[in-house]
């Protein structure tokens, strides 16, 4: 099939992968394949450099002889960086400094407390580009879709958080919950990322659940940071919970926050359906959603029940880590950040079954 | 191989199957198959009466010849049921009210409350055998071993009660946690039956989660009817919510409970060694446990963990839904109830990988 | 998002799918969506006609309020039909004779013999549309590209056919090999279709492989009749077995055919790409290739390979059994057919991982 | 539960695991924790050593406190080694010359032929132990059972061999096939043992099926070495494909065998009834098998099927590649070795599901 150069688009932003070797990095050129205003023109990945990107991963041999490179060196409208925690930050303040839209898809970026990236992701080295950090916008739209739009970096958001977020959000900026949160997350193994190693064996993880990280993944203070600035409440504080379970895509977050008044599921369904109503990647369902429906996508499904007996909020949310919780979101910021349709490149049924 | 007759055993109690032909059924047999002091001499299962167990189940092949039959017409010690709600029941009380030890691995004599049947089970239909609800036992020997030792009715406890109580019992005996629980439970596919229908194909249900019944599973009221027996507080309120994950067995349930107090971990860790100090088959373990680390035992990994930040404990139970959370405990049971070592036929090693 | 109604092409196809309810007719749907010459405009599917084709399948959530109906009303270019055997060519008789092209994706038009229809597919019963068979145009475009773009009924291969044809063709095309052939099929479990029954529960699927139907599916007459035009020699005789496999999609065909003379790995590859130089879908790989490289595309990968010690080919062909194995492929046809650029709409990177 | 010392039997043989932290030597010590008359009594693991059985690896949490040592110091009668090639031989060398029982489960006795080792496995290293080749048992009972029972050195068959020789074997010693076969062999990942790296990780694995070292494994001369004793004909010639498909356990060999004369489906089932009327682990049955049926045994199900139309047998086998594929054939021959019933430890019914 033709190769990316024989594309000709009336206009076409120029995008440079840092990291292409990893999921989310695969993802955005997957995804970017089919963009209508927007093509890879560079492709980092240090362990393959000098590969050809359809070679080492088969399943974008579209790309054909598209080189797999050490460094962006040609010329890019925007940047999306998938590296490890802290090489992220590094590598992206260059290109911010240049002037180019930077999406860091990595967590370098989402905490904005002094301090956080040392207590939570560092293991308390100092953070690389502290100068950005207060720029840096958090990227999920339904909840910052105007201070993306004029960013320059935008810190994509984690999987977890953007599942969980958008299952709360409704619930917690009209001050129908409690601030005691329990966000309960199952998540596919990709989430774990190309390079983790031996614990994600086939035989081991097969026809298994476990929980990791209890209460202690980074994700947490995320949630609780981008909650803080909905309602009008006190800052919610949250119990965060990841489990690993036997799939490759999909994050299920349940979320259990206690209800401060009586409300029926009707209501709580239309508010949620308000929040949500201008939003062209959040469907709020009336039934339990599947991870498996938004396969391949930028969706996520919200689903609000109502445990009337014990005046609980059960809100889940679901998405494709690797769309909505990676690569796709990406995007869908690039998209905003560049001023074109939000839903670019992204308008797509799901992979089923 | 050998067929069942010719076990020569000093002694040797004769049980009989009702329904071997669900998944329930079919574990106890292959469990009781090298249990030291009884054996299968009947096994039931309508759709297939006439045919051979081992032609049947070819997984239980190691049976031969032994027949499925319609009804059980042998002189039986114990009966073990695991049929449909309701039928279960009927087909119980002629054993219980004729001296036979029966376990229901059923759900029908579990909640003990009038109206609890109708209300969440049988849609409104009465039970059928309402004389014996006050003296069916619970069967859940780390919290009543000495009554299910004089039972000769055990109502074997759901899958994920099992493992919620187990995760629970301790911190709520010990007033540690308020009563507000939240239970986050995923199941395999086999626990919902072999008769299931068509939501449980394969090609929906692999590389997919979802949540179902949420907070309105019967399993919810037996959990908090159990807990409400081991505390001093006013009885504990569960919000319960079941998630299917794509693998064949295992329960993990993640259960959060509000500490009263500020503990550290070790001291939760105490309190629930201390708990299951004489419980052969509840391990406390201090790393997040692995549903598959029980596959094909009657075991059931317990770790509690703390979330210090937010006074929220987080305690994880994990077992196999055909193990201690059905034919397993089942058997343990029986033990208990004729008066034999109760680890007898459950001592094994998990199947791992 | 946006409705199909919004879509603005210059050109358009209007499309009918009979049974989109099928897994070959959700793929058709899902691919379309972003086909830039056709749309669908009607889609049927009887057990769920008057639900909304978005709400009935969440994955095609973005079809919005696209009806599903009883019978296609409007005015079409091209029909896809994916019912089940003999109700297939039923409906798709009326379309032919109406001058609208149509692709059966069904089995009903692949076997042009006299009694072949009736001996392996209906089990007696005779063709509907006899009239049709010997118009029909085997649907593999590597194979018949040209008769495929004059046809007005398209009979689009089987997944199975389609991945064994592709991986022997080349070599029997050649005469590199005897016709004593053995082609041993590994399927993922959508191949079943989404009707399937208890057979297919995960429970029982999952963890398994299992052989059915050996040498007795209606695979092995297609596989044959269609290397029976490719070679000089007399037809060629194939033992086809197929696997069922614990996946979700996915083809891997392993054939096997006796070498005429000794071939070095270097020619054989060498004779593969040159027989696939202008094909856009078939890719010549060497070493062994994945299905899910191919993960909802409609690429082959074709792998051959020499047993030099024994004097025997072994060619690997992989493939989507919803992609080139029928959605994928009937649009490919619908492509030729209409005269259209023959990879539009299908130039995808798989979905990976 | 109680520890191994506990056990009080009559007589008990001591038995030593070497490379217990593989998956074949975890096996081992699972089903030998019910072997009525052997115990182990030192398990080795230097990645491990020191640590205690049951903590290392919770499956065997039944173990309690046993140790994993760096050598075997205990006086043992029988030794099983599953370390990787080359190490095997060289460890088991020493304990044969000390009058010990070796099961060597590793691959490095199987290949008689002078050149083999070297060829096939070591990349061109010297064999460690040369001068116990001959000696060297191959422990399959169903072909050798009275040469094993002499033994003092058994060979343990690989897993793919032991499905494929019991698949092929009747038929062969009956000379009903002529000696060009083809064996298409499929794998759950376990079979790539516990150490095996990134190519097994399971957002890799999951959803995919691949060949792989297609007719270069070493398994290849193994099965033709075997066939050779069998029949009074030139010997066989056999290409062996494997394929890794996604589950953890189970071997799936198909066999293809070109028939010397027709024959009835019913006249093979009954050559290969009458072959292993006496074996106690190989089940001849008249539908295709199912991996999952064997899941935690000893069992090996085999299948001949006839395509009348080719004059094609086709045989298939299945195992669980860690039960008749390695360790419960490992404890199949130590019985035999010790001279004690052939079934102990191993009359077991499956897990299923």
């Amino acid at each position: 099939m033709s190769s990316p150069d024989v594309h000709n688009f009336t206009v076409s932003y120029r995008i440079g992968i840092i990291n292409v070797t990893g999921y989310a990095g695969m993802e955005a050129a997957r995804l970017l394949w089919k963009h209508p205003e927007a093509r890879v023109v560079a492709a980092t990945g240090r362990s393959l450099a000098g590969q050809r990107l359809g070679d080492a991963f088969p399943s974008l041999a579209i790309y054909g002889d598209f080189p797999i490179t050490d460094e962006i060196q040609e010329s890019v409208d925007v940047v999306f960086s998938s590296l490890p925690t802290a090489a992220s930050a590094a590598a992206c303040a260059p290109f911010v400094h240049a002037g180019v839209k930077v999406v860091d898809i990595a967590a370098d970026f989402r905490l904005r407390e002094p301090g956080a990236f040392e207590e939570w992701m560092s293991g308390g080295q100092p953070h690389p580009a502290p100068e950005l950090l207060s720029e840096a916008v958090y990227g999920l739209p339904e909840l910052n879709r105007e201070r993306i739009s004029a960013a320059r970096l935008v810190a994509n958001p984690g999987c977890y958080p953007a599942a969980s977020l958008l299952a709360l959000a409704p619930a917690v900026a009209a001050g129908l919950v409690t601030g005691q949160i329990v966000v309960d997350a199952k998540s596919g193994v990709s989430g774990a990322g190309r390079g983790s190693g031996g614990g994600f064996a086939y035989a081991e993880v097969n026809e298994d659940v476990s929980a990791y990280k209890i209460a202690n993944h980074n994700h947490q203070p995320e949630i609780q940071q981008e909650l803080a600035g909905l309602g009008e409440a006190r800052a919610p504080r949250v119990t965060f919970v990841p489990h690993l379970v036997p799939m490759t895509r999909g994050i299920h977050a349940t979320c259990y926050a206690p209800l401060v008044r009586a409300v029926t599921k009707a209501e709580v369904l239309e508010v949620y359906r308000d929040f949500y109503r201008s939003a062209p990647f959040t469907r709020v369902v009336d039934a339990p959603p599947h991870t498996k429906h938004t396969l391949g996508t930028n969706m996520c499904f919200v689903h609000p029940a109502v445990d009337e007996r014990n005046g609980m909020l059960v809100a889940v949310g679901v998405l494709d880590n690797l769309g909505k919780g990676a690569a796709g979101q990406a995007i869908e910021n690039m998209n905003l950040m560049l001023g074109i349709e939000q839903t670019a490149g992204l308008d797509l049924p799901a992979v089923y079954p």
